[in-house]
């Protein structure tokens, strides 16, 4: 009887190599399976299995992941308002790891005896996949040819051609990654350490020129209303927010980051409305969170989004920081104010019962002049007590020495 | 034989009543001294002298503090990237330490009796002068008259008229406080919580609407060189970056933030060359320093730039700090490119004899081969090992219980 | 009618003279109160309310406050292994708080006028009690006589006797404070920075030499059980072990710590069972918690400990860093055995179905198994790959210039 | 002609075996190498290499590496005050990464083909060996039988009887790894996470058992005074505390912590001077640092150690890191006291001008009165602001939803 393999099958050109080597070559009884995070509309799904079948998958499997990406990571960080080095939401780092869960999951539910991935031996991905597939489904076989054979493309495609396969051998000038929370976007320019993406190869073009006013409303940290709409899960919030902010070219930037492996990679990305929601969440936070939340929050989702980005998502560590965010966030509700504009936008302001700034009603209005100029006098000399006795302190000594 | 106190003089109404009422009512001797960090030409500088010297001041004195103002606190913040609560450059914060060091050092040359500053009960000002003060010259009187008195802006115009002095009374729609390193913008729309400073209200109007690409020279973490230009002090760049960059409205954002007493405040703020600087210095450091560098690196700032704002320059745990950031710019040099558009900026790459990206020289290219599929393979597995050593435990403790 | 005042009383010479000065001279209405956080017996706690009602106050109330102490502050300091410059369990300052949420909600339930605490103005406690009164019971007016009258003991003493007050009005030489979390100790050794409290002032002295080994039992971070006792809450076993390790005179040491005002203090103290507790838990996480939950865990204990001893226990901070502490605590389930001998203790091992040490089942022994020395070259490789590529680069660059 | 290797040799049967190996079978050109870093007797060094040459190495290399070892990391863990998981001294981790160092730079000088360690696959030792020869001799070939070969004792110690080879093939009861800064201890006790190390089995016995007084005196946080003594260099004061401290049989533990390779291992250690000077010298700087001083000393620190265990001291940030410690030590200036008894020690006080508790002189008494109970006061108002802010909007907030 053949071995059973799972494989995640994305229909591109590796993965298609793989499941033809795996079934022609290697005799496996190969089961596909495509975890859509939010990038493939409904017809693209189904060429993919039509693709797979085609191929000769025993099994093809299709699993709609983007509520359950979005409750497990997305939702932790949009609350810690993480962006990457100061700039990318970690668009692919997070959907690898929700595929990889998944897969492995598909891999227990067959009791496969393989697993598989397309992944090369040059990234992050890689990583992710082992490392998930290790934690989750130990002693498992895994398998990746394309990192292994390190194949060129002419080499696959020469092989799939001979064995009759039918597909679309062109390599596309830019590599694109799309999902629920941003699309990458490589290329030439991403190669090096200078140049831009030009201006055609972004996936979403300009074709809004004329600014609009949008009311973000956030519940406990998340996204549940925009304008007059509500949502019944935030995920269809920010897909209705990406239609409303894509079309102004809104949130491209390029991350420039430390790869698991130790090189440094640059990728361009854009991501209209998580680059929005983090940054009207945030704006949200600075009004009802104190002083030390801000800080603790914000050192707590640095580390959370590195290690997530490092494919450690299964380190109980993170569970005891979504602990800490998701505490955080019980007053993070009220409606945050943005315009969109080409190339650009301005959160503008906020509303929230929860506001600390907000004047308006008695007992902070009380509060507010329940302190007199007397008590910041005093408050300034014992606030500075500490560094006025250092000085004095060490004038002290150090006039001894002389 | 009268008690001299030395006070910090802006030439506007709150120490012009101060001057005035210190003469005429407390009977000192007044000695003003404005410290120019950058915000005032040489003809408000002579402006201001005039006054004071009408008002009736023994001696007025002022000192240009660009540089050291520079020296001692702005190049940190480029080292550090500091923008508070990831939005604000310190304009305000960082100025009036600079201006505080100065004044106290001015109390000890004159040998003054009294020390005076025009800050009001509401805000940080007063927090920031009253600490320098207390550690600077410790015993020396501190005299707040506009926070004790708490005097309207009608009562200190009629004393001022019943004095016969003649100044503009006119109060402006929007309080501007400009600097080397930013300018802040007041106004009833940074009173409440929601609402933007309106586009006339800014000082620095739109002006350039042709994209131009910038090239800046950062050594050792300093700003020494634009275009073709060098640079013999860094201040110079920055002022030559302002007239480059500011026609563009760039780096224009409302701050949203805690005060050192406790409660929130809002203001607006422009600063083009700030802005560019930093996120220009900060995508160079990706491409230099280690991914850990960048991690303390961040973690340290965040602290530096919330202590700084908080008045407590003088606390020899900045020195510490500092150390650290400067030994972390020893190969922060290379060039950046930056495009400048109206309203906004895109650093498009950078080139750095340090760039850990870079692949041009052969032994990098030899170690990029240095590592196989396989070493990741044994990497992966021994990354996520204590995590599956976790699960697996786990599941079985877990198991047993039932 | 007479204003009502709420005071928290200890029945020493400062408390007793307020009640007797405020009912006397000021006309209040007193009503006394004492919380008892573990350091007072009942006989004690009757002779204190009977010495509250001689000096004439309208009602006095005892609030036995042991075991919400725990189940809020004690419980998280044991969570986060507290120990305050890495030597003192926060005795005292845990104490204080408590005592300071329950007096102010007797001034709730008493809709008093004012509440009143016998600090001194040179130490913590004083800011303790009027922050949380300021947030707790806004508007109250806080009384503070010793604070602000300044009067010398002797003056107090004549006062009371002059009031017919009979009270011992001894001065011990040592000032001891009990709680269930320790007992501080303060004399003339402590008033400098050289010196320790001598042999014969600690409360507790060694009366047992003969070494003994314990088993605590922990339960999700809380003590529930010692050798063959299991208890219905911890309390009950942190004072059972308290019968234990006291003897041995374990716990003495000398803390020296920033006060909240900036100078620097040094006290002793002894604590037997919270020091042998909070070394037992953390040797037993030590065992089951990743590195990066030690890691984690040990920053935010860190910044929770120094903001409670600065009395910030109302900051909503501290409930975020609470949700993260008791989600850590999830697999902190096991034995921890220690040695209690004359003076000091050792740890010596710990049982845990979740130790991440143990080897105890086959799933663990198969994946020990489950890495070859090839994969740590691997992972060696590729774990250092930054810092080679740091060092080449480098290198290069610097051959270069030369 | 024969290729060159060199081999970190010790003398043991692992690397006897190597040297055998690469001779007779490998037909290597063998070059040994010793680096002291305070372990080894002159005359086990003597006993070392006759021993290196009787198995036919080519060369035998003794560097005295103490006092570099020092400077280059012992300095920075005593700054730090470094004890991992807050009980080890990192007494092997630091000794590795030293000798690594030496050994690559004999590679360099030598110009050798391959470098060799013979360290298993199960520790950490193999990491640090691999990964600091891969960034300072990349390219060189690293060559580890006892890792890749796994040999039994029984089967490396036929081979070499069968070579002729006479030398002690006896197996102690515990392994004991002896440096500058500690000495490791481990035995079946610390195979298991139960279990102390007998008292028979220490290294170093209890000879004293009369209670003594030393005075340690350190500058800029060093160690350069003991009683009367002065020391030209800090390792001669450590050597001789140890010769103090180590008959009192002072700074025995078991530490529990994280290979770098994820599994937990425990090991006995003793180090009697390491833990006194680190106790003495954090004793002393809680007297002259300040709070912040503190804080992020002990933050940075932490991360020092855990980074240097890990075998990372070549990345640059530790450079950082440590520009940041020399700046923290510039006050760290004074006189320690500390009392030596059996098994236990206690720090009693400390003497210094930078004290930042010392009342002796006229500036700091002055401003030590230099506030009144009403500053304290106005503080504690404002030190709570926000909380209570916070505190009175959820209030009305939440009091509007019912």
């Amino acid at each position: 009887m053949s071995k059973k393999v799972v494989i995640g099958f994305s229909g591109g050109l590796d993965t298609s190599y793989c499941v033809k080597y795996f079934t022609d070559e290697l005799n496996y009884e190969v089961h596909s399976i495509i975890v859509n995070t939010g990038g493939f509309s409904k017809q693209e799904l189904k060429d993919i299995e039509k693709h797979a079948k085609a191929l000769g998958v025993k099994t093809h499997t299709t699993v709609d992941a983007i509520k359950s990406y979005y409750d497990t990571i997305i939702k932790f960080l949009i609350y810690g308002n993480v962006l990457k080095n100061n700039t990318y939401p970690l668009s692919v780092s997070a959907e690898r790891l929700s595929q990889a869960l998944h897969i492995a999951e598909h891999v227990k539910k067959l009791k496969a005896d393989a697993v598989a991935h397309g992944s090369t031996g040059a990234g992050n991905d890689q990583v992710r996949f082992d490392m998930i597939f290790h934690i989750m489904i130990p002693g498992i076989e895994i398998i990746t040819p394309i990192r292994d054979m390190q194949l060129s493309r002419q080499q696959e495609i020469d092989y799939l051609k001979s064995k009759g396969v039918k597909m679309n051998f062109e390599k596309s000038a830019y590599s694109i990654n799309k999902g629920l929370w941003g699309t990458s976007v490589g290329g030439k320019e991403t190669l090096s350490s200078n140049g831009m993406i030009p201006e055609k190869a972004w996936p979403t073009q300009l074709t809004n020129n004329k600014p609009q006013q949008v009311k973000l409303h956030f519940e406990k940290g998340e996204l549940l209303g925009i304008n007059k709409k509500k949502f019944a899960h935030p995920v269809e919030a920010i897909q209705y927010l990406q239609t409303l902010a894509g079309p102004y070219a809104i949130g491209r930037d390029i991350h420039v980051g430390d790869t698991i492996i130790g090189i440094k990679g640059r990728v361009g990305f854009e991501a209209a409305a998580p680059i929005v929601i983090i940054k009207a969440h945030h704006a949200l936070e600075k009004h009802v969170l104190t002083k030390w939340q801000l800080n603790l929050k914000n050192q707590l989702s640095e580390f959370y989004g590195n290690w997530l980005h490092e494919g450690q998502v299964l380190d109980p560590v993170m569970r005891d920081v979504e602990a800490f965010l998701i505490s955080s966030q019980q007053q993070v509700t009220g409606d945050v104010f943005v315009e969109l504009m080409p190339y650009r936008y301005q959160v503008t302001g906020i509303e929230s019962p929860y506001d600390l700034m907000s004047a308006k009603f008695g007992k902070y209005g009380e509060m507010n002049t329940g302190w007199s100029g007397n008590d910041v006098r005093g408050f300034s000399k014992i606030f500075g007590n500490q560094t006025a006795i250092y000085h004095s302190v060490k004038n002290s000594a150090d006039g001894q020495k002389n």
